[in-house]
Order: structure tokens, then C-alpha cells, then sequence
């Protein structure tokens, strides 16, 4: 018998190291799928079509959204970024668990629309960490810097919607703790109700 | 800011190898206290008092029951056992998770006096593995084995009661696991609200 996998929410502001921790998580977990968000932008050099994204064209994108078939979307600079549900609902069918890499607005449509998702929030451990890393980038001008805090600050306003806050402070402890909260809720009752027969 | 302990209650059948678990699990992870019983019976050779269990007179813990200091507590082919209270919540006030290996009784009459408890059943993953490890051990009887089974698959009907079930195929595996579910509840968004401010 295949348990079905477990869907689960990352969320956590620009500069929280969201990527680095998912990359570790996956080298870590077997079994686990990390969703490709489809959009309408152009690929950047480098950037692979159905491995970095699914680029798809504004008709397909639309045509995708009035049929219901993504989770969440949104559109930010002129273009369209959302989940497809199908490729998610096909590997947690088959058993695999599927991670979502995703700001709080589409973590609370997916929430909305699969309430047994599991939300993970990851944050540095301080809003001045934040503005540290944020700065030590060097990319960005100090008024990106100061938007990307404001906006970082609204998100955590929104973690009361996540089952569970990652630390983020060091690299291996906050990948650490994604194994231990995905390796838990493979062994909440519900999951392990068929042995007891 | 020292958030309080968090209190884990682990309950199974007899030979799903809980003491080897919990023992395993105390190795690894600070901050953990597991709980001391109290009991009437007489000491036997090699026990040692308040370390393998508070030795006390009847009389004694009858004014514990009195006076409502135990979290819960059974009467045994004749002797008392049960679980004093202070011990627990001075160690959980002081920051310490701790571990009551407590049966199923026991562990619904702590589930009611503290409903943040968090519950793990462990379990060896088959009845038919349960009866070949309690034959493997050659101390019991027939009828004492069968009494035994018997007796499981009473507590593992109370599974529901638990949030959580370990599946004790191998020792490696099921602390992993056991680490796993402390280590999550430690990511609670309620335990890092304080994070955010």
C-alpha cells in the first residue's frame, strides 16, 4: 500500500536562504518533489524550460487559469508566475511528497484549496539579520533594500498561517529541522493507521 | 527568553522496545528529562532511589493521591506506581522537554490534565512481530505471551489518542524519528512568535 505523499508550503522572505535549505533538503529526503512554477516570462540565459520553469506562453497561462488548473498565480512586473496542480496532484498520488517554494499570497490560495498542506515559514532569526544579508548582497540599492524589508515585514505578519517557523541563522541547522518537521508529519496516526491491522 | 519544555508522553505495547528508544533519544538531545515514577513496591536488586524510581511508603503516596500531585497514577498486583507532578513542571518551567513512558491508561488521564501534551505510540510495525519478539525474549510463558498480545491489542486501539506513531523496526530508524517529532514540535509557530518583533 502507497500512502499518498504530503504537500507542503515554504514560504519566507527575500534573503531568509530559502533555496539554499530546500537544495539541502532535497539531497537529504528521498521521495520528494520540488514543484516547477510555470510563467510567462522570458528564460533568462542559462534557465532550462520544465527544469528552472515551465515557460508557457500569456494564452496558455490564461487558458490555464480560467480552467482552474493552477493552485496559485499571480502577475508581477507583466508577467504570469503560478503552480500547475496537475504535476503536483500526480506525485503525491504516486507517493511522493511535493514542495512548494512560494510567497505568503499564493501559500494562502493553496492553503485555501488543500487545507491538509503543511506551511513551513523560514526567517532568519531577526529582522536585522534581514537587512544585514539583504545588504551584503550588494545587488541591490538602498532603496530595493529598504521595499524588500517593508515587504518582508508584511509577510511576517502572516506566519500565524504556517504550522511551523524554520530559524534560519545557520544553514545546517535550518535544513535540519525542514528533515525533522517532514520526517514528523510522515508519522502523525492518520499516516501510520494501517499497520494496526 | 526561556520558552517553556514541551511534554511528551511515549506509550507501546511491551516489546516494542520503548526503553531502547527513549534511551537512544536521551543520548541525543539536550534539554530532555525523562520522568521518574513514583512507586510502593520494594526496591529490587540494583535500583537505586530517585533514579530508577521515588521509592515511597503507601502512606505517602496515598497523600499524593489526596492532594492531587501526581499526573496520574495505578494500583498493581498490589503496589502503587504513578507520576508526581513537581518534578515535571519545575523542569518544564525551567526550559527542559520531558518524556513520561507511561501506558495508555496513564496517558489519557495526562492527555486530560495537560491537553498541550504531545503523544507518541510506539509501535513494532506488525502483531506478528510484536509475538515473535515477546517469544524471542524466552522469559515469559505461553500463556503469559498470549496474555501480553492480548493486552497490545487493547493499548493499540488507544492509538487516536496519540498525535504521533513510531514504528520500531529498527532502533536506528525509529530514533530518528522519536528525534524528528521533538524536534519539529520545537519548531511550532506558537514556540517562535517571539522571533518576530
Amino acid at each position: 500500500m502507497i500512502n499518498k505523499g504530503k504537500l507542503f508550503v515554504i514560504s519566507g522572505p527575500s534573503g531568509a536562504g530559502k533555496s539554499t535549505v530546500i537544495a539541502r533538503l532535497l539531497k537529504r529526503l528521498d521521495n520528494t518533489y520540488f514543484s516547477i512554477s510555470a510563467t510567462t516570462r522570458e528564460p533568462r540565459r542559462g534557465e532550462r524550460n520544465d527544469i528552472d520553469y515551465h515557460f508557457v506562453s500569456r494564452e496558455k497561462f490564461e487558458s490555464m487559469i480560467a480552467n482552474d488548473e493552477l493552485l496559485e498565480w499571480a502577475e508581477y512586473v507583466g508577467n504570469y508566475y503560478g503552480t500547475p496542480a496537475a504535476p503536483v496532484d500526480e506525485k503525491l498520488n504516486a507517493g511522493y511528497d511535493v514542495i512548494l517554494d512560494i510567497e505568503t499570497k499564493g501559500a494562502a490560495e493553496v492553503m485555501k484549496k488543500r487545507p491538509e498542506a503543511i506551511g513551513i515559514f523560514l526567517f532568519p532569526g531577526s529582522f536585522e539579520i534581514l537587512e544585514q544579508r539583504l545588504r551584503a548582497r550588494g545587488t541591490d540599492s538602498e532603496e530595493k533594500v529598504l521595499k524588500r524589508l517593508d515587504q518582508a515585514r508584511r509577510e511576517c505578519e502572516k506566519v500565524d498561517m504556517y504550522q511551523y517557523v524554520i530559524i534560519n541563522d545557520r544553514v545546517e541547522t535550518a535544513a535540519d529541522e525542514a528533515v525533522a518537521i517532514m520526517t514528523a508529519e510522515k508519522c502523525r496516526t492518520a499516516e501510520r493507521k494501517h499497520y494496526f491491522v
